[in-house]
């Protein structure tokens, strides 16, 4: 399955491991989802991605919540699966209510519509809209 | 410029006419922008849109500032420009800070680059990802 | 403008000066398009280019222009702003009405909003669509 | 499977379940596919976007068919697997032949690449193609 | 499965079979992969998309392998499954180390995080980049 | 012009001052591309990307000409038009030829090419593709 094979735990490189270990440590559970095992061939992006992830998605100027939803977005636009899954669950995780999914689900197709809406009318960016 | 010209005012039909008035009275502005004047050469469309979008972007069980956001997320993703620009606007216009920005830029930057990796290696859903 | 520069028929390969020829002859008139005068940097892919397309988009099982609009729906899809404006052009030349522009654009948001709540949702495909 | 469960007709709102007679009524068939019994989860959204479906979908300018095949060709472009899989049915089911089906993929096809094309090579919009 | 019908070998046009000849001809194997397989409804077009594969994908200015990988990367962007797993496979039978596929992923990475960034950005191209 | 204003050398913070400093000194040029100068919001965003950006187009298992193939591939792919330009030109800057950008040009057409097309047909995965 994939382009690669799934590492397990005996097979992980000594960096990869330590980087399991801190994605183990900081979530709470033994789980390691299947983008880390995939990911793992690579210790040094492994390593990169883990570092600035953890930076990215923590809390800040927006809410945990907020970047979940924001990712989920992102993500349904691209037609990722997996990460529409992971990211949703995430989501869940972070206390997203079954009403809030439906609301980013609206507005998701709400965006993607005009996005269509505009691009085929091949419509100008207003002046006012430039910073 | 577009595929369609841009109607102004006086080109609006009956029905078009009767949008861009709601749309000026809820966002307390008589500035109409592009995409509603290329819409309204089908005023049943302009309708159903508007009144849809009123539903959806009102405040609910998410804030309009984050729904803003995730309009962002969805337009970067697709390469919207029209769209990335007025919702950005509208965001800025609902209190979105520059340090939102940054950390909304941030979490689709991140979220772009795991949806490519992801797919690269043809990562598979786990079974705890799916409801 | 561009990542090449736009050929002048004095700087065309005897190939692609070819090539310019039937498409003058072809659509009857002296009028060839930027994409082509990009395109000519590369007299090989010009021609394969050219001939593919004649064959496709040529009178067949479907009406020609039922296939400029599913040219500017995928065009519409991929955010590809040349594409979407010489092939609703091209459709307009084949008599696209007004109506069926609106319509046309009224599918494509419809699509788009349903394929982002597919994905969001992560729907299974039906096992009664499968061929 | 999902992000969201798939609702059984015992599970349904009663607006969900009014949305869901009005869909089997139209189609004449009992069945109901897995999209609606996703969108099931947020009764407003699935109103909203049925009677807007049945709008923009109806026999109109276009004919039925070629709007399938509209939808077909933005949700091959989007690589949303179920809408293609809905659609293409849905246009076999109003009609398409064969050699129609090859027609839209050789269009979709050509489409795809000279929007690769178009786009790698930078090519700015021609005057005459603007509206 | 898919939109049409997997052909067997059996049930191929007399064109179509002498294309699937030619193709386990130059690839030194009897297995005919599923893309061909369904491309073979349509044989004019199986014909035409073989003929330019082949010329495309032959060793030019580019290595094969190096074209392979660009192919992978297009694919990923599209989030198009079966061209990751079948142009991957491609590029490993062509030489592709771990190594290599790992810097492929990082550079894909990197370029979806900066599509993303710059697009939300809105930033303009600099007159240097221009050709 | 684009949704934050960019940043001349007078107005950045420390932190982004040094990164400048950097990649001026790496590129052995004065001029720093809009794109930084957008990012400059964002000094601690910037410096993150910076680094890994280093990296990962460094000389490697892969060279770097063919690094900035794929990230100009990857680019026309999403439809990023600045990323399009501004990797089109660093590849030019590290020796691409006229042949080789003409050749990359048709492999990304014909990826995207396949892409629709398997994905209109929907064509599952042969097992043989699986890693």
């Amino acid at each position: 399955m994939g382009t690669v094979p799934l590492l397990k735990d005996e097979d992980l490189s000594p960096e990869a491991a330590e980087v399991f270990a801190e994605i183990r440590a900081l979530r709470g559970t033994d789980y390691v989802n299947n983008f880390w095992r995939a990911m793992a061939h690579d210790p040094g992006g492994l390593r990169a991605l883990w570092d600035r992830l953890k930076v990215v998605m923590a809390p800040g100027a927006l809410d945990p919540l907020v970047k979940e939803m924001i990712y989920v977005a992102v993500s349904t636009a691209n037609g990722c699966d997996y990460c529409i899954h992971s990211h949703t669950a995430a989501a869940k995780g972070k206390g997203m209510t079954p009403a809030q999914h439906a609301e980013l689900m609206a507005v998701i197709g709400m965006a993607m519509q005009t996005n269509g809406l505009v691009q085929g009318l091949g419509v100008e960016v207003d002046e006012v809209f430039r910073a």
